[in-house]
């Protein structure tokens, strides 16, 4: 049976149902094991003595918030992260989640061309699953900035400026060196032919049967599992 | 630098820090991690091909909480867990833990002498660093059980009706087969000769200096450390 992929609709039912009454899911504690995911996914593929600087660039919505605990992880990793963050929201959990950061020194920065100079690394956590529509300011200079760039991007859930069931249309949007997908790769991870980890072990098997989601076993205890040969398996 | 044995204030301190608007974190987060440490540690030591069942004692507070988050975390590993959570709290984060390992079948049990004959392992989530006085129907009853099993027991934080500081005076508690502390261990862990884990990777090094913690250095991307011998080592 193979993984499946999701519509934007189905991942947002998904999300919905974790965290409603039935469910019993809160943001705080999706978001924790979300981003300590994308923290050991990143440290699996990029070792830190050679990708120790780590820009994280977070959008203003939950993709934003899972980049923000990343950022926490990879630096009790051993990392140096950096982040930027242009637009932030006033939700009190994101302002925790700032105040985690700020409280281990890691640096916020605004200079997005400066940082690219400076780091090994990006770790893309503008947009997620719910994207839709156009990019706009100040996103629009950041993913024309992340397109330049020669350095490997990781994106969280989807590459950003991705339609998230199309796809990288009318070639807007990067193409990243590494995708981590969280719960189960959205319909646009199809034409993604890199590095694929997946990551959110909290699903429990109901919810998985509902949906079909056919999620592979996890190893050890881990919280991540690459899937890239897996997919190319089933090509 | 020896690694610090906390005092019962101590760790109230820097628990009600990390929470505080300076902290930024919320119980949700931090008891996530910490149950997922519990976890993990369990794994390490307690391996499912021997030790699939196993019996999770919640108390009535946090160390319950850290209980029914490592329940969950264990059935996502391949674990077989049953819990006894003989008094529950109404706090609408326990209910909600509660809700999420119901909604993985994990089965909640009444009958804690049956399934002392059932499992193969407890995890001791009954009493926490918050513990003092004496300890309470119904636990009398559920600590005199713990006392008489032949199952490993693994404790989190402390071995449930030890004193936090003075440990376990008139014999009142059980000596874990495992101990698995969390943040720092607490000043009865001097009295602990056994197996020793220490869980909670979440403490910034500002408030690890103010209190002279000296936390070892986690492995990986470890939620958890083996200080077992390195605790032999200082002695």
């Amino acid at each position: 049976m193979a993984l499946k992929y999701l519509t934007q609709k189905i991942a947002q039912t998904i999300d919905e149902e974790l965290m409603s009454q039935a469910g019993g899911f809160s943001i705080d504690q999706l978001m924790e094991l979300a981003g300590l995911s994308v923290a050991q996914a990143v440290s699996k593929i990029y070792d830190k003595s050679n990708f120790s600087r780590v820009l994280i660039c977070c959008g203003p919505g939950n993709n934003g918030g899972d980049g923000l605990v990343a950022a926490r992880h990879l630096f009790h990793f051993g990392y140096k992260p950096n982040i930027f963050y242009p637009k932030r929201t006033k939700k009190e959990l994101y302002q925790r989640l700032v105040t985690q950061c700020e409280n281990l020194k890691i640096p916020f920065t605004d200079d997005l061309s400066e940082q690219l100079l400076q780091n090994d690394l990006v770790l893309d956590a503008i947009f997620g699953f719910s994207f839709s529509g156009e990019v706009k300011a100040p996103f629009d200079h950041v993913i024309q900035k992340l397109k330049e760039t020669r350095l490997p991007i990781a994106s969280v859930d989807i590459p950003s400026a991705w339609d998230v069931e199309k796809g990288n249309i009318g070639n807007r949007g990067f193409t990243p060196s590494m995708l981590i997908s969280l719960t189960a790769p959205k319909l646009c991870a199809k034409q993604f032919n890199g590095t694929h980890l997946l990551g959110g072990r909290f699903v429990p098997p109901e919810l998985e049967r509902k949906y079909g989601l056919n999620i592979p076993p996890y190893p050890g205890t881990e919280q991540v599992i690459d899937i890239t040969n897996l997919l190319k398996e089933k090509l």
